[in-house]
């Protein structure tokens, strides 16, 4: 079985003119969807700190932290955007194997296409191709490979990367066997870091590790042409279940991107259906949070066993807590960026609405799916089923839906009219000559 | 149970008078015995190419490439210097888990060290401290972690550098969990690179990304507080078994350290009883390539595991072919850093001989013992049986033999003088105001 050998060779030729319309199209939903993310979450104190860490350490400033003044080499600027685009838990989501996909990969090429110029096209292909790789490395391991701890869109998203680096870079298939294998042997991340800084550290240092693997690669730089399938290789040590067949069958017929989809609330995605119940019975009964008595879930287990989190005290970890996100649907009638600040999840009314929240789990129940019941001080008994939450591909984001959300996240940061313009030099990146534009557009006048 | 906060509340309040005599010697023939590695593998085309890839994004001139002209910014001469110093395989060895504990730790306080000056006392305590942390969180989760098929020096190796890190930037016990944490978070390293370029990187990047999470730890940036413990922590995810106590029971009462070891032949460690053997065979009985039959080992199965290769086809590969390792024992009398070049990997006498060997593994056999029975074509048959091999902790390097080889592997790269300057100057490393003189003294006048 030549299972990263055959994965390298696909990469290596895909030409740019064989990928459908659709997928395209997809593709540039996702891009979008990571650009607002990037520039709206390039405020948070995460990354202060790490820009204010790695500064002293950093290159020659070849590429923009996206939504800021500063100017990194390519790999810390990876680093950055890649953190920045993850911070709020609300860039795009692979739900068959809950990777984000866009982080490792747009933050690794984007960078990159600052130092050498490179088409929308060009662009566009290559982020199509290493979203494919991750989510195909992904498809092959979940879910063993995620409940035994592994953060799979730091696991996963560092071969993308190296992937889609490689295409740009024009490596030969040795070279992007090497590039793979680079990228593989330093996969990491702990799902035990959800709910701290080190959750958006993932997807950036994915994207970091993934740039400087097809660097090395380009030069020579050797490793094993076997890190997927060999017996110590990614699939056997990070893993306890693998399927190779897919990572290797159908490659350039189907598109693991045409299955992205892009939240509606910033959090935890396995949240979203009771966010989404929530808003609904406030919204039909005018509910307030002093009439109610107490709030019942039933949900799919995995909504437990990852937000699972009763007493939140930071905003990072209220992403990971239905009590607290069931507390602020009711109140706020959303959960947006502000719902997860610090404050929020310290006032007094959301957390004596928290504390009657109630959540059992259910084999029965699917992953976007979930029972709501609110009980009222006067008796009163309110249900709502969720069938699929918004922002499944039951019940996609539409462009207008992503297109509000843009504005929502880069408004504050660029200002609306810039905003508006990234989003639509974004919208078009097809037709760019040369993406570094969307890089300077991202960033706020002085 | 509080195992990170254990661990990292020992190394932020341990005092440097702690330490007994006889460990900081230790201490000093392994940081000598590092320096001699880094050096004389810094010409290595390993080196070469991550250094022509990673010079277009590298930041200010802060820290010497040993053993080189080149100057990179403390995080790439961390990574460079680690790759250089484990790239010929010839670096200390903890024999109960294979680590090869200086390498991540030196690699990255050697760099700190030349932007803020540390006194050779501190450095040392520094170093010692970060072997402990390596070694005991090794010790925690060898042989199973190793088995799976992790590289443990990298795995392993980036706490230790995070811990000694942290604590020459004085951090303070929350900081240090934050850095364990953050180290954690990127432990990775596949033992399938072994025979690749990437098995010198592990450690390499294992110094970088520990000197990187130290980094951020200090300005505040957040991990878990259980990386080591947590059912989704590193000895959990990363291992099947586990025992905590190795970590916690006897802080600052041993030293692991004092445990270490030094390699007198150029190859993966299991081999050395067998060339240890040959040598000694062919000494004796003043043995010549073409007069033998056959050559028959009775090996530790993990011999077989790690250096089974028998058809190396580069020098890197040979490090890890027992058979290679028999052959040129045989025909050189040695087996130093040229016995593993790729010509004398590919010596039609040196093939030969090594098809000629055969080795079967014995459960009876300990790891640094072996049986070696060679038939010549007269029809004789000679046997060794090798007890502990030479650099074992039953008979271990004498401080002369560390001088030997300190000067083979510096001296062609430093010539004999600077050599023997930078030599002194590492015996002498307590005394040292400013270790930095080090880094001056490791590279060729100009």
């Amino acid at each position: 079985m030549d299972v990263t050998a055959t994965l390298a060779r696909y990469v290596v030729s895909a030409p740019a003119d064989s990928v459908p319309e659709n997928v395209r199209r997809e593709a540039v939903r996702s891009f979008l969807n990571w650009m607002g993310c990037a520039v709206g979450g390039s405020r948070h104190e995460t990354v202060d700190i790490a820009l204010a860490a790695i500064s002293p350490f950093a290159g020659k400033p070849q590429a923009a932290v996206l939504g800021r003044g500063e100017r990194l080499d390519i790999m810390h600027a990876a680093l950055l955007n890649g953190i920045s685009s993850h911070v709020f838990d609300f860039d795009d989501t692979h739900l068959r194997t809950i990777i984000h996909p866009a982080g490792p990969i747009a933050s690794a090429i984007l960078s990159m296409a600052q130092l050498k110029p490179v088409s929308g096209r060009d662009f566009l292909h290559a982020f199509i191709l290493g979203v494919e790789v991750e989510c195909r490395i992904g498809n092959a391991v979940y879910p063993a490979h995620y409940d035994i701890g592994w953060h799979i869109t730091g696991t996963a998203g560092v071969f993308g990367a190296a992937a889609a680096a490689g295409k740009l870079l024009g490596l030969n298939e040795q070279q992007m066997i090497w590039a793979l294998g680079i990228a593989g042997t330093q996969s990491s991340g702990f799902r035990e870091m959800f709910g701290t800084m080190c959750k958006s550290f993932h997807p950036g240092r994915a994207a970091q590790n993934g740039l400087l693997a097809a660097h090395l690669a380009e030069r020579g730089f050797t490793s094993s042409n076997r890190v997927l399938e060999a017996p110590r290789g990614f699939a056997h040590v990070m893993s306890t279940e693998r399927n190779f067949d897919e990572i290797t069958k159908g490659l350039g017929d189907s598109f693991e991107i045409a299955l992205n989809t892009y939240k509606p609330f910033a959090c935890g995605i396995v949240i979203h259906p009771i966010i989404d119940g929530c808003v609904q019975l406030r919204n039909e009964f005018g509910l307030k949070a002093d009439e109610i008595e107490r709030i019942d879930l039933e949900v799919d287990p995995l909504v437990l066993e990852l937000t699972g989190k009763k007493t939140p005290q930071v905003g990072l970890e209220g992403k990971f807590s239905v009590y607290h996100s069931a507390a602020v649907a009711i109140i706020d009638g959303k959960a947006g960026e502000e719902e997860y600040s610090d404050s929020r999840v310290r006032d007094p009314q959301v957390v004596t609405l928290r504390d009657k929240v109630h959540a059992v789990a259910s084999n029965t129940i699917a992953e976007d799916e979930c029972h709501v019941t609110v009980t009222l001080s006067d008796g009163r008994v309110l249900k709502k089923h969720v069938e699929h939450a918004i922002g499944s591909l039951a019940r996609p984001m539409s462009n207008a839906d992503l297109d509000a959300k843009f504005s929502g996240l880069a408004d504050p940061v660029l200002g609306a009219g810039a905003a508006a313009r990234l989003r639509d030099l974004c919208w078009n990146i097809e037709k760019l000559e040369d993406v570094a534009v969307l890089a300077t557009a991202a960033v706020p006048a002085a």
